[in-house]
């Protein structure tokens, strides 16, 4: 197989997707048309509901209750096929991609939702001993480094070397780190208090470091007090405008204050995914395509850079709802979520002949070449751009105590806390992932306890604190 | 701490438990008497549901629904103490244990259950290409080349080398063997059928051979050829009297024919823990130590020697049940289970000045040291020895399908499949599992599902097909 192009398999026009994640997933289940033909492309074989990856890194729930199998969310749709494999470049000239195998695959539109990575702002050498919550495999070996530190702390009897395994330092104010930093500071104090004998595990310390004036940035400035009040009174110590300066095996140094640490969580930056250097597009400081407002790459209205790709200008009717200093929407689920759905109907409409204005659909194919009488003169995309509905957002900071931010309301507590559960749950796919995630918090709602403390993979593989290999 | 000797924190008799599986936590939990101190040690930081493993290696349950912390299992018992640390040798004379971190703890009574491993018959090549399931790894590996193959198949247009990729081998027809074939034959027919579309998973071969005559031989023959029957209604091809004879990345060859197959399971053998080594016991050729009547190693009543770390040969009360033909408990959950509990039970009357004869406890401390007016003339432990109460067997071959051996009963189908269920949840420690485990059952039975189907760690990672490197 490898070297072949992959051959058209029919006239069809054929949408080449890249990444499951909310953005790729929900523009498949929008084109479910027979007479497109759709091909998913990720190197996972499984969506992930990333909002939540802090409840398996906090032992919460099991990795498999937060992802499906994007080959059995897309199984109804016999248009769609889905391969595991890595995208390694795109050739927009040819409208051509290569797979990690060392085939191709042909497109007449790509819908290039990669996704992102942590960012150490050039400090590659931390992401060792500050590993992020990207996908599942970061969040069971933020699991395994902070129970292991549990273990260690019950095993070590000099109390000054027992208070760094006992300390956790979360890096990032923003949603990642407060629900990280939250969660923590529950987990010490209600589901391992009985377990130690050596230890009280209520003495942990964890510690959510800012390196600006306020968490939650993209929150009004009312909730981001709010956020802090509870998360002091859960225990956390909030530092703002203290800025990491280094992360050594055993320490961190933040402002210049040294802490004695051996778990550094990072939830500090993001950075997009590289393949999208292949498209030859205009990039961000972070990587992402300076998208058009339809979302395509400038000159390329086939390719639509969806999610967290993408730095997308938030127009006239974006106010709130997360969006940046900088005027860019949130690398966000709802976002993503609108994003992959307008991209559907964007394609869908196009090849019904109601096509953007200035899109040349391939030529020699079925299809909206140069049909649509509207003059070439209109920059392209402007006649639908991309609109975002903002219907709030909401950070969970422990158990029953959230942080709500919808349209004019701004609230937190309990009622803030079971939306942010019924809105997790409806949007996690699946039935069984519902229920299941369902009884979990149940459970551990009224036991205090978390189900899922397996210390999975190598106990015996290093943490980041006794003489250090880097990576 | 390393190096250092762990003192006595008072006069309390120390019971050291070597392992967190069915045999020590059963001892663990009967040895809840503030005037004993206990201590667990365990390399893994849970206690593990092995008879369910297959059902993680088949997508069928997360590895979280079948392991539950040691700690928190034993969390209520304020005497035990549970040590996350590997234990490297054991010295009868001085009466203490090394640990990996270079530390010792000193007992006077040692519960050694560190179980077992698969034993390849000195072909340890094999394990890399046809890896068993003993731990959570195992199962995760097994399931992700299990998935993985299918995602090959595809991919792949050559229909020889597809048919290579969709040819699963399981190797031994016990009771795991059988478990995971016809797990395997009901993961192919159902929950993958209508995810893929250039392969038909129900075309996918699954093969379960077996040197012997037939499959289950601890069971009536009956039972034996009923589990075939049903097998090949299925659709596995049960090959009998077809031994190994190689295993090379590829390919099987079996009975002087090669398989062609990337992904083989291994539930032909197993060898005791080396620890047991240590112990300069007489070990039988499996490495399980002989042990006395009372499961303690000849001339060391303090030490017991439970699970399938012990040879234990059946006495009168024990007929069938798993009885080896060479007249030996099999390792399995019961037989552990109620070794645990009756070793709780030898020291708690050894303590209580009830000593089995023969016995000393060590001098200078308080104990049945020379009480109890019995002659020491009588071979150690033969007062009380151990007496398995064989409740009968289960095996499940699929939905709704499973074969009990229960005293003078030999039955199959759907009600020996209802009481597998109610026997196999019953013993599942901790309510949420039971609970959980009880859901996704439910679910996969009436939908046709498997709920777990995530491909964890490296997608990419080798399967031992291609140009292979030998760990």
């Amino acid at each position: 197989m490898p070297g072949v192009l992959e051959p058209r398999e029919d006239g069809r026009p054929h949408v080449v997707i890249i990444g499951g994640g909310f953005a790729g997933l929900y523009a498949a289940r929008n084109l479910g048309d027979p007479r497109i033909r759709v091909t998913v492309v990720d190197r996972r074989n499984h969506h992930l509901f990333q909002p939540m990856l802090y409840q398996v890194a906090t032992a919460a729930l099991s990795a498999g209750d937060i992802a499906s199998p994007i080959r059995s969310v897309l199984s109804r749709h016999r248009n769609t096929e889905v391969i595991l494999a890595e995208v390694v470049a795109v050739h927009p000239d040819r409208r051509t991609l290569d797979l990690g195998d060392g085939s191709s695959i042909e497109y007449d539109y790509l819908i290039c939702a990669p996704g992102a990575r942590h960012s150490y702002f050039g400090k590659d050498q931390w992401e060792y001993l500050a590993p992020g919550l990207k996908n599942l495999e970061d969040a069971l070996e933020v699991r395994r480094r902070v129970l292991l530190a549990f273990e260690r702390a019950e095993r070590e009897r000099d109390p000054v070397r027992r208070q760094g395994y006992l300390t956790f330092v979360v890096v990032g104010g923003g949603p990642t780190g407060v629900e990280m930093a939250g969660a923590l500071a529950e987990l010490r104090r209600y589901a391992l208090r009985k377990d130690f004998r050596h230890i009280d595990s209520r003495e942990a310390v964890v510690m959510l470091l800012e390196g600006g004036t306020r968490l939650l940035t993209s929150y009004p400035p009312s909730l981001s007090d709010r956020t802090k009040d509870v998360l002091r009174r859960l225990g956390v110590e909030v530092r703002l405008e203290t800025l990491v300066t280094d992360i050594q095996p055993g320490y961190v140094v933040a402002a210049g204050w040294t802490i004695p640490t051996h778990t550094v969580i990072w939830a500090a930056g993001n950075v997009a995914s590289p393949l999208l250097k292949t498209l030859g597009a205009p990039l961000d400081r972070q990587g992402r395509v300076l998208v058009e407002p339809d979302c395509s790459v400038p000159g390329h209205p086939e390719i639509l850079v969806l999610g967290d790709a993408a730095a997308y200008h938030a127009r006239d009717g974006h106010r709130g709802g997360g969006v940046s200093p900088e005027g860019l929407l949130p690398g966000t689920a709802p976002v993503a979520i609108q994003m992959g759905e307008y991209a559907a109907r964007t394609i869908k409409n196009d090849l019904r002949g109601r096509p953007r204005t200035g899109f040349q659909f391939k030529e020699g194919r079925s299809g909206p070449s140069g049909d649509g009488g509207s003059g070439g003169s209109e920059p392209a995309g402007n006649r639908h751009p991309f609109q975002y509905w903002n219907k709030g957002q909401l950070a969970v900071i422990g158990r029953g105590r959230a942080v709500a931010d919808i349209g004019r309301l701004h609230f937190s507590g309990f009622v803030a806390w079971l939306i942010w559960i019924f809105v997790h749950i409806f949007f996690l796919i699946g039935f069984r992932n519902r229920v299941i995630v369902l009884f979990e918090w149940a459970y551990s709602y009224f036991t205090f306890k978390r189900g899922a403390r397996l210390i999975q993979g190598e106990v015996h593989a290093p943490v980041p604190t006794e003489p250090i290999q880097t990576p």
